[in-house]
């Protein structure tokens, strides 16, 4: 399967190639980056010498380019101007902007400050979430990877709602993220000096991926769902660690309903009662891992779930997908282990 | 006047003497550690060189120094012990452990797991937030100084459940501390190798500071207060960010309501609408820094808090509690501005 | 093949299972570990749940396990009791500690402070430095695997003393670690809150890794080799940087001689010309990279060399010598890219 | 006095303020910045809150402000422009960038890539080492503030040369820096995400403090001097740490040496023998704090030197440097113990 990555130089592209590289089932037939098109890739990430032997291209040299499938590792904006084109010639795609992740145009348009391009494509993207959407995935032409924040938030929210047990109007998400999440453009509040041992909460008055986790929160159940959401900057590279209380309205063992809903699924890990799970454990890894708490016995659930933002939050996730499009097994080079300490 | 510190070994120790060894008005007359005993301080506390010229003293052999006020800054069930001998020589006294915080002794004695070797002098025991009490603090002969979760989420909450607009049967503190809340044993999750580059919750069942900080909101209002209280550890050094959620149940104006309840408190400090706190932005210092969020307009009210958890969080609130109940103006020794970056 | 790791607690052990639990050309049998023995390796590494389905086997149970290679894992001191009862019975070792790396029994007792408890078979041994010892460690019954210290700075002065090129008798190297070369042993000095945000050298004096790596320079050369060594510890979890510098006494081009000494190495990369390898690029992997300078065409030659000291620096080595031992292809199970970032 | 403050919205000019703020012997009359003109500075640096009630000045607004002093915490090559006006107008200026640090133009003129714009006033002004020119700056008109690595690194190496007792034809200085040496302004290298939890050399082939170091050195010696001069960037906020090497060439007591040349400066600290600095301990001070070792008795000298390189190495030394000038005791405001931890 011939495979092409457009948007290479930022922390996703990366990602890809390291997830990608080591596959003999698969080729990687270009990555492109205006910025730096004619560079090496593994000069500008020596973490890639002797594993990744291309260039970067020039986006505009690899519009003929033949593909099975094309990921977008690009800013918003740019997969709904170029996806259609591919679509056209047959070749799937998998979208890790957010430019297919919002049903609702008007709600996409007013968070993300731009006219959509293609509105009428949104309505066929699949939400590439394999927990909730494994079928609609593996034959999908265009899928819509989730944002960091809504995979973690959603698998942590997905057992509780389904089930039916807690009060939906008044979820609360407080979730922090490693830095990698502002991706790697030059910025002053991301530089070490500024951002290290310390912590800060950002966007407390709205953060773009609150419509995306209430979409798919209300997919959830038939309840109104209102979700505070508060996301936090911690010093950390990779990880998200998200924290989310809900109003229990039914008195169920929570750890068995976690369990059971997740026994079958290859990247999601219930941790036993009682557990605490830290980013670490699954740094560089396309696992979520979880645990549920019910604090002092009152009714207020606690669950704790974890992710790597740039794995299972991005490009692992994106890996999952396209095994699922491409017909591979869905785990397929998605399962090595953490890298502890 | 005459200072006195028991169990100087610790980061609340050395902490002490940072803020207090520039003071002409005051002279520390020792400072006790029975695993140091003999040693210089400055060669165990190398940044105090030129600093502090004293040796640690062996606890035995400062039960007949004579003070005006005696620090204990030792793990707790020391000062229950230690305390009422120096009180009835009329010293006065500042327990930064948890000793005399819980009114309650069954609460304490089930949280602590030891039998209260003073009940008696609990209830004589004033608690030293000085936000709260600090007129009986001013004629106290004995403070419980705060815990450090505990000062940053009763300043947040404070303001709301003053003024009776909110649901306090479903409180919820999600708070963070850097790593030095974990005190300075030896310890193998609290490595660098393990803590850095991750993040946690913790004691998610229950944490000590859950009663303590329950027992504050309750003073604050007269309705039912239950609270979950989610501590989890930053990579971070010194500093707490406390994000604490509160339904609302009446339509105020929130930033004028911490506004005008915290005017005229020199170590709280109101950001302008719509800010984040950083916790480095009192890095060092004994300033509370909070801001007030209402998301999307629904009735979720969101408080952002910070301290330094050794500052405002120990040894300078252990400070401010000093200066008024030594007749000191409250403010001296602890303006200076925050280290940062 | 029948694999036994002694010493599993520690971050080597857990390193160990990390680049062999994927691999279906191997069978670990046991993990042992007195302080663990009976514990779950996922309950205490949660980064190994689905990957490692063991028990940490107490020490004294494992004598009489069927093995075809045991790696030592344990603190200096254990192999050198237990290694030959193995050996006798026709089982491989690889030593990750210090017993078997000094031929000079007389400095390893002064270095190690203990009595060598087989110092017959120090001779047997072989130095585990595959870039020079290529053959004998592939006909070996016993190898003593490189400090992670040793490694970096042997593979960044080698090409300069093999070619004879550099002033021997003032030799420097001033070399960087991640904390977790010190272990995974609960200790003040290593705690976060002492190690992050500071740097400083330690053991200048003298550090037991001198007489390895004086004694490995010594094979490369005929005249007497003379070095000062200097470990500084780095808040970073894993990596090793030593920056070397060598008073060249001709004049030779310095790319070309260190790109042909190591162009059929697979795991040392000498970067281009004018680079500077970040430890951050061999995150993970088994790869040494180096970089060699000449600052101002003076007559001093600065080689900077970086390396995973969890991996190259002990666990991946020791794969590699495993690999060399029982004749697997050297490279498996040691190809992944780093994790960056 | 009246102090003004160009080029404010760096790590140097929040760090001058954060050192004069508490003065009342001092009148902070004006800060600059165009890029931040007419905000508050402690919107910038919310740190200041309650300690600095300025707003930025437009650069172009204060030239007729009167002064006794002026900062220039500017990039290179603005000071060289506007310094000659106010010293016309009596107004004395302590330039913080490199502009006048270098006596051969020549030299200047190729390590900054600009032509000097007042090379006349080069031989006037007087480099700002209150250890080697103290009595020169208290009557400068124009002082040279020295960088950063440069006092480590003169300071460290001074004792030695002044004695004659080392070969200084090959000084080796290994030297690492916190991450605010690179400034504050937007850079990919200088993300966390990019520059934590790793570490590298950089600029080895030359870098710009070069040249100011052994300019420096060779004030101090009648020999030649030739320095490898080796930066590395740490992880970490603040802290140089200079590790340097030398060939004895007279065998003296070096740890007296040290003592006695730095007996009577208030801010060089001789540890004891056998010690080891750590950044940390002069986090936030103006101290340079020194041990000096020789390994194995061996013929080199190994000096290491922390120091704060904000504070010592930028604003702090500028403020010794002001008080000298201006008649103030030369430590006023620069005696508070470092933030530890």
């Amino acid at each position: 399967m011939r495979i092409g990555i457009i948007g290479g130089s930022g922390y996703t592209g990366v990602e890809l190639l390291r997830l990608l590289c080591g596959r003999d089932d698969l080729e990687i037939v270009f990555i492109s980056s205006r910025a730096q098109a004619g560079n090496r890739v593994d000069s500008l990430f020596p973490s890639l010498r002797g594993h990744v032997d291309l260039q970067f291209s020039d986006p505009d040299d690899v519009a003929d380019a033949q593909c099975d499938l094309v990921f977008f590792a690009t800013p918003n904006g740019t997969a709904m101007r170029q996806a259609p084109a591919l679509l056209d010639k047959g070749i799937k795609v998998v979208d890790l902007s957010a430019d297919f992740r919002l049903q609702d145009i008007a709600v996409w348009e007013q968070w993300y400050g731009m006219t959509h391009h293609c509105p009428a494509l949104v309505a066929d993207a699949v939400y590439g979430l394999p927990e909730m959407n494994r079928e609609q995935i593996a034959g999908a032409m265009l899928v819509a990877n989730p944002g960091c924040y809504p995979t973690t938030v959603q698998l942590g929210f997905l057992p509780l709602l389904e089930a039916g047990i807690v009060a939906t109007e008044s979820l609360i998400a407080d979730a922090k993220s490693g830095i990698t999440g502002a991706g790697r453009g030059a910025s002053v509040p991301n530089l070490l000096a500024e951002a290290s041992d310390s912590f800060k909460a950002y966007a407390v008055a709205g953060h773009r991926h609150l419509p995306e986790i209430e979409q798919g929160l209300r997919r959830m159940t038939s309840t109104t769902v209102d979700l505070t959401f508060t996301p936090h900057l911690l010093p950390i590279i990779r990880g998200i660690h998200a924290t989310l209380y809900a109003r229990l309205t039914a008195d169920v063992d929570l750890q068995k309903l976690f369990e059971e809903r997740y026994r079958d699924e290859p990247f999601v890990d219930v941790m036993p009662s009682g557990a605490h799970p830290e980013t670490r454990s699954v740094r560089g890894t396309n696992m979520c891992r979880l645990a549920v708490h019910r604090p002092q016995g009152r009714d207020t659930a606690v669950v704790l779930a974890v992710e790597d933002n740039l794995v299972k939050g991005a490009a692992g996730q994106a890996v999952q997908n396209m095994n699922l499009m491409l017909g591979f097994p869905e785990t397929r080079g998605l399962l090595q282990p953490a890298l502890m300490p």
